[in-house]
């Protein structure tokens, strides 16, 4: 859990506050801040004075990857100082705790996390626990010289701070900016300081340590000669108030905490227990049967899910919501069916949350024509929208704010039979987990209205139908659906006669039947399956001998090889319809082409990058990490592969990615040959949960 | 009102919202925005779309200034489209109202202003047309081909917009991002629009006019062939709950209005009679007896004021605050002195309610010592911050957010000694002006206490008196006090033996001893007016004939020659006390020194640029336009200088360094050669509204 290049910026972030404290690169600027969609843009100084008035700070401010080891600097008005930045510097990256080490200063940061209690049936004071938006910092200082050092914790940003022992009657030390960000401590000693910046507080000229004009605060204590000290942080966050606009809510947390002064002193109150649900976390991993590249990416992946997620309330219930990474969409339906795993894992009732929020707001019923004669309607069905609003801002109920008609097959298309099949596939894995009869009893019609709008997307002409995807929905308005794989080519980008998306349909059948099956709806299941039947058989008949797999979309003389093809076979294992997945069971030769066409464009190195990473598809320089995760754990647990040494040289190969190409940007999602370009600081990596229980 | 160059970035502000739509500037980025140091870095799409598909803009946005007329663009996502930047643009410039014109797109920014109610007596209804944060624009287009043509008025902003329709069940055509800013229409035919940006949306592939996605939300419409249509929209700023930290306070507007929408609906009802009050306003300014030049100083400088006001709310009264430009700070008082005239002329309870708020929150009492002992302190007395907290962050009761002890005059000092005089001086104007008996009654002992303070100041022993500055507050801790002028070099930057401060200080005293006579306390008014007689004496004997003028600092070697010598003038001028004003009165030899020293100092060219702007000090190339215009008034008011063509000269070089050497920051204080290199976007500057009671 040591990884081999310790500089790169990781979220560290409450439950459900869409906040983050962002750090760990060398040389950036990073910080607090909330909703933003990247890192906050300030100073982080963190190290020491010594007693020859040298500033000893740890590399995680913008200029600190300067190769001169020491030099003087100019503070704001004409301060000078003399600044020597620590690059003897190592990690250690736990699933909940994030060290960066250094001889004399070591930095901790614990971001505990845990199962949400389900706010229908919790108490309040476990709620409370779960909501408080803080995060845990401690800055240990060695003074292994014989005069006292100063050690320094101290963020820059652009507002400007109060004192918080003025506003707690001096219970905590600290400060807070806007009433949103701040800090304390109550570690005995420590003292609380503002200026320009650490340059001219530690070299300060005046006698006033809290200059209320200086954008920078922190604190500092004294460390005597031969001793070691630790000084003990929260950090907190806090935003009064609406939270979102064109529907007003406001955060969780404010139901239970008033004030960020009080968000503080409960995260220093309860330090203990926080630390011990970190503790427990990174046990957890850190004894996980996986190779240390991929509890990194386990890690880093959980870190941004936590930054995007948020926790509201809307006057009488609690409202979840996932942000989409650097585009800060709320609940892109694409992203909810791949953090699933992960939520389900911790708390299923945020998967419920998500799913009727979108049956009750972001659902609508379209009409669908054939691509050939686009005038035409025919019905349609029941579907759901690929997002909820973006940036805070709801869209209007029934819309999107991504998706715009007229554009066949373009980024921004509708993804209407794609959000279709999530919300049938999120609702089997949920029930199948939960076994919520009450769920499963308010959404009978809405399964049987799925199966109508997968079949009438498949063909208006139930004779014509062959189990995947061929009309577009009016909403198009002649245009052409897309799938979550928006900014590929047409070997994931397009809808139709996708072998991708028609995994999916598939599995959304068998989902179906096998609901219907439970609710004794035996007509129903029986014309469910024969759906998947049709899917299976479509599929299974693509596959191209002379091509050596099934190509990505079944029209025209496309030719590209995907790994996705088999992604769609984590629904019915995790069910546990075995059955379904056997190569002699009822989708036998379905699975059998799925289990060639893998092979082959592995083997022959058709989907694999020369550094050994996974490369999505065949005609496309731009592989998504959360979705290779996905299915390398298909690959593994479905299709029972070992990859033997190309396991952990393809797993490196993607930390590095992240570690590297992704260096400012926390995890981020989609990568041109290892670098990052889209889908930064991003929230859907959590596939990787997956891996935790092979 | 028309001034010779057009690209200026102006402030558009409503009254006390803290918010301004600042543009203007060619080639420059602009926007809306609250509680800002400069304009909002977004970008202004104003113009038309013409029948061949070429969008011609007005320059109001980054990269206009380019010198190719025509060009192709790319959009967000790949959209191309050809743009065409107007070019040819003028500007009237008129006191509420801003017109950028040009022959087919004319832009009109009108906003209002008058007095603002005394909110302790006011009806509601002439609160709520006071407050409300709205400004009023329209857009005319003149179609002259003889096809249809498409008029825009686009905003692009970091955040996202929600459909202002939506929110209004389609009373409103417009935009709103973050409940905070937005604009709206009720114009016929308009529409609005979201993409990513004016090309984008203007030649949009897809069909969703309303693109959520998009960071630029617009208006629409169309003007038909030889016709031409104004888009009427009101432009408006809503913050919502707590507007300061520290101490919770809210926009005075929410107590009238709950909303944005109600916001714009409100602003778009009175449209009529908002613009009446502009149109009395540019009529008032337009027929006073003064340049153009002088008028472009007085409407520029009035609506930075503007954009730095901000009208609280505090649960049970009203708080007034002005904040300090580019640099936030809340009600810097020795801004507030400058800021009087204005604000006594339009609202002078907001003197009131600033002068009250420091007696309250921000008054203290110090000792004093001599700088020669600096560790025996003497009795000092009562006196007043120089802030009351920055960026909205309201400091702890007794401190400003500016001023750090233990340095020597330097800046961030301490200004106690000028901050006694301004309260002084703003009570004793403001109750000159209002006859505010309850004020008189409730702050006799202030008055009293002041007089000691000043004295106090002077020296602890009565017989070494001889009435300027020579002790330095113990707030300094051992240090220097400074005047306002903290980044000018001794001349102006030094408190004690200051002629400035000095000639503030025998200011306080005439007015002391006119409120000590008006009260019937004969034995305080005689001992204040020898206080004056003492320090006009001190001033008039430090003239060096040598010299020929006062230097700057009655001590040492200094020979800084100083304008600002002449400027406490004006407030004994302004209290009618002519007497003492008169050369054969009883200040009179000080009167005489300083008509002499004003003489020298200008004829000589000593304090002149060689533009003909006026230089404050000559020992520094840092010249504050707020006080210049005060010197300007009091040269010609009070001592009756003729300056002849040199008068214009002055003006047009003053009014230059602002539209070009402050270009992008609006209105701005300190000039070095004409360039503005501090206190940008600054409110200070309406010192000239003295110019209109010449």
């Amino acid at each position: 859990m040591t990884p081999e290049n310790p500089s790169f910026h990781a979220h560290h972030s409450p439950i459900g506050a869409l906040a983050s404290f962002t750090c760990g690169a060398h040389g950036a600027k990073g910080g607090m801040g909330i909703a933003l969609p990247r890192a906050y843009q300030g100073e982080i100084s963190i190290g020491y004075m010594d007693a020859a008035d040298t500033l000893h700070l740890l590399p995680l401010f913008e200029g600190s990857d300067s190769s001169e080891s020491e030099r003087y600097v100019e503070g704001a008005e004409g301060t000078r100082g003399k600044l020597s930045v620590i690059h003897d510097v190592s990690r250690e990256y736990l699933w909940a705790t994030d060290r960066i080490l250094s001889q004399n200063v070591e930095l901790e940061i614990a971001t505990p996390f845990f199962p949400i209690p389900d706010p229908e049936n919790a108490t309040p004071t476990d709620l409370a626990f779960a909501s408080c938006p803080v995060v845990h910092a401690a800055v240990t200082f060695k003074n292994d010289t014989d005069a006292p050092i100063r050690g320094i914790f101290a963020l820059g940003i652009d507002q400007r701070w109060s004192p918080l022992s003025e506003q707690t009657g001096g219970a905590l030390v600290g400060a807070t900016s806007q009433d949103q960000i701040g800090f304390a401590t109550q570690t005995p000693g420590a003292s609380c300081f503002m200026d320009f910046d650490p340059i001219s507080a530690m070299n300060r000229k005046h006698s006033t340590p809290e200059f209320l004009l200086g954008p920078t605060a922190g604190l500092e204590i004294e460390i005597a000669p031969g001793e070691e000290r630790t000084l003990e942080i929260t950090l907190g966050f806090y935003h009064q108030g609406p939270a979102t606009y064109n529907r007003s809510t406001s955060y969780y947390y404010t139901r239970h905490f008033t004030s960020l002064s009080q968000v503080l002193e409960y995260g220093l109150e309860n330090r203990f227990h926080y630390l011990e649900q970190a503790s427990e976390r990174d046990l957890e991993l850190a004894s996980a049967k996986l190779n240390v590249e991929q509890k990194f990416l386990i890690a880093h992946a959980t870190r941004s899910y936590y930054g995007s997620s948020q926790w509201l309330w809307d006057g009488s219930k609690s409202v979840w919501v996932v942000n989409e990474g650097e585009y800060l969409m709320m609940n892109t339906f694409d992203l909810t069916v791949d953090m699933l795993f992960f939520e389900m894992r911790f708390n299923p009732w945020t998967v419920r949350n998500v799913l009727e929020q979108f049956t009750q707001d972001y659902s609508f019923y379209d009409q669908v024509f054939d691509p050939q004669d686009p005038d035409t309607l025919h019905p349609g069905g029941l579907s759901f929208c690929h997002d909820m609003g973006v940036m805070n801002h709801w869209s209007p109920a029934g819309r999107s704010s991504y998706e715009v008609g007229g554009l066949d097959r373009a980024c921004f298309s509708h993804m209407t039979c794609e959000q279709l099949t999530n919300w049938v596939l999120c609702a089997g894995i949920y029930l199948a987990q939960t076994e919520d009869a009450d769920f499963l009893r308010r959404h009978q019609q809405t399964f049987l209205e799925c199966l109508r709008s997968l079949q009438n997307r498949d063909h208006y002409d139930p004779a014509k139908r062959d189990g995947i995807m061929s009309l577009e929905s009016s909403r198009t308005e002649g245009g052409g659906e897309i799938t979550t794989y928006d900014s590929l080519d047409h070997s994931l980008g397009q809808s139709r006669r996708n072998i991708y998306l028609g995994g999916k349909m598939w599995a959304s059948y068998l989902i179906l039947e096998n609901l219907f099956t439970q609710t004794n709806r035996e007509e129903l299941a029986t014309e469910t399956r024969a759906a998947a039947e049709l899917a299976a058989n479509t599929l299974a008949a693509g596959f191209d001998p002379e091509l050596g797999y099934i190509p990505a979309v079944l029209e025209g003389d496309n030719t590209s090889a995907i790994i996705p093809a088999i992604e769609a076979l984590v629904y019915p294992y995790l069910i546990g319809l075995e059955n379904a997945l056997c190569e002699d069971g009822p989708y036998g030769s379905y699975i059998t082409a799925l289990r060639k066409h893998f092979h082959h464009v592995m083997d022959t190195g058709l989907c694999l990058y020369p550094d050994g990473g996974w490369k999505l598809s065949s005609s496309a320089d731009n592989s998504w990490m959360s979705k290779i995760n996905l299915c390398q754990y298909v690959a593994r647990a479905v299709l029972g592969i070992d990859f033997g040494e190309d396991q952990y040289k393809a797993d490196q190969a993607h930390a590095r990615w992240e570690r590297e190409g992704s260096k400012l940007s926390a995890c981020s999602d989609q990568f041109r040959s290892g670098v990052a370009h889209g889908s930064l600081y991003y929230p859907r990596i959590v596939t990787n949960i997956l891996w935790l229980s092979e």
